[in-house]
């Protein structure tokens, strides 16, 4: 990985996020170049203290993907692109569909666009998202599932993810996307449950309080964020990938009960509720989901490390320590 | 279809153009109360001549589709919504990608969404397109084959159809989509090849001078507007339709080849000229096509009914009567 990255310019859109961040600490260990891009809403994921350590060893730009002009700019010189900005949460994509399609399909057809009149020789590492195969029909899901997104939020990634596939065919702007599943670790967004229902629990377990499990007998999967900056950076240095979608996925398959009391034990303590699913997110559910993640097993040789007690344990670690970058007390 | 549609409010955008207008000719005989949105973008297929007969029995509004504020209001009080504005050139869409994504995935989006807010018992029925399938995996072509779109406007076309049965599920706004293959007929855009290729060949063929066939092995299938529009009407009238997607085919399967000789045949006469495909269509060609459509069948007892020599017969008789409408001498 030195070889490939060290001295090499590499951008990251989502720069201050969870796996954007986790994945420029990783590549300033390698010696890379960096430039992160953030919009810093507050409601998203970015947090300048992810990147404490490295503040002297990166540049930040603030400035949002649906700004063209900067994109334009910051794009010119890079040899990789991690595009991982992104409008996240399902619901707001129902609330406010607009700026869902802005961020996760305008945005992402002008990066490209750009990259093809000022940049065609990039590489392009898309983060796409296991939502656009809705409730699946069969387990564990492969890249051959059908796409059946249940939410406006899903139809937006899927497309934000073609384009790449199809700059990559049509243009040879080289470009592959990675359809995450749940990742989790230090750096997520933990104040609410808008990036991931375990950053809520994380925050009230380490608060002492109660948190709530919603069902509980959905079966999930779960990708450590160390994990999934290898597969990122596996996919950036390989032309194996090129026009190709992978899944990520975990060591093991759980239901949401079962991650509950893992929680508990990890932390040595803590207590949780369990509730029926409220009727606005019942609408869009997926029911239970685990990837099938041969495809990337076999062409890059990836596959997860850090089993999951280990990876929540690391996780609650970070915010016991960090917390009061997380949320305010 | 006299019971389902007398007396009814039906709105349709892209009401100038080639499928549109046909509907609209019929919708009038129906006796449906009828307002036809359209923009007049001159390379696009509306033209106030598609409407001749019937100026006086429908009310025309020439605005945009991405006209949210046009839009909203149109869109109240009416019972059905045949949602047919769209680019539709491949091309295009690759050159200005940026339009292609405003019409036909923004705007479907917001139309939606007014929908949604101002009149969530309308019923919509959504024009898309083949396209989407990309290069077939296996022929016939059935809607449970993958969708790999090989141009941005296949992209978009695949969002804006997932809205309209994401609507469908999650809020009941009852939707469907027709994934249309070639359709022929009396109204289309024949100044150019901007709407179909066969509009090109029927110009040429009329104006006494020999037109192009590129490739002429590729296999196609079509379907006679008049038959597209009865597919439309029983889409609407029938809430088995309510969530779906339906492709539309054609009684035979046909090379370019065979059909400009059988276009020639039609008009006592012509000539044509094969050359090889275009480099810049190359890359976005879908090879062989067509389409399985039993599902339609099954559902709707929908099949095509207007013989291709006589489809043909029918266009070209219309245009040699009305082609200074169409084209300038």
């Amino acid at each position: 990985m030195n070889e490939v990255f060290e001295g090499r310019n590499v951008l990251i859109t989502g720069g201050l996020g969870f796996i954007g961040s986790n994945l420029a600490h990783r590549l300033v260990e390698l010696g890379a170049h960096m430039t992160l891009v953030d919009s810093l809403i507050p409601e998203y994921g970015g947090n300048l203290f992810n990147i404490a350590g490295i503040e002297g060893r990166v540049k930040v730009n603030i400035s949002d993907v649906r700004d063209q002009h900067s994109m334009r700019y910051l794009v010119q010189g890079q040899d990789y692109l991690f595009n991982l900005a992104g409008q996240t949460s399902h619901l707001d994509s129902m609330q406010d569909p607009n700026v869902d399609l802005d961020i996760n399909c305008r945005s992402q057809l002008s990066i490209l666009e750009v990259c093809r009149k000022y940049n065609p020789g990039i590489k392009v590492i898309f983060a796409s998202t296991r939502q656009i195969y809705g409730k699946p029909e069969y387990l564990p899901v492969d890249e051959n599932h059908a796409v059946r997104p249940v939410d406006v939020n899903g139809i937006n990634k899927m497309a934000g993810e073609w384009y790449h596939i199809l700059y990559n065919n049509v243009y040879n702007i080289r470009g592959c996307a990675l359809r995450l599943t749940n990742t989790i670790g230090p750096r997520m967004r933990v104040k609410d449950a808008r990036q991931t229902f375990l950053g809520i629990w994380v925050r009230l377990l380490l608060e002492g309080k109660p948190f709530e499990v919603w069902g509980g007998e959905q079966l999930r999967d779960f990708t450590y964020v160390d994990d999934a900056v290898e597969a990122f950076l596996l996919a950036a240095a390989s032309d194996k990938s090129n026009g190709q979608i992978f899944n990520l996925g975990g060591d093991c398959v759980i239901s949401l009960k079962e991650l509950a009391d893992l929680l508990v034990k990890v932390n040595c303590g803590g207590e949780y509720s369990t509730h029926s699913y409220p009727a606005d997110r019942k609408r869009i559910d997926i029911g239970d989901y685990y990837a099938d993640f041969s495809r990337i097993r076999s062409a890059l040789a990836w596959e997860p490390k850090v089993p999951l007690p280990e990876a929540l344990g690391r996780t609650v670690a970070y915010y016991r320590q960090h917390h009061d970058h997380y949320w305010d007390n």
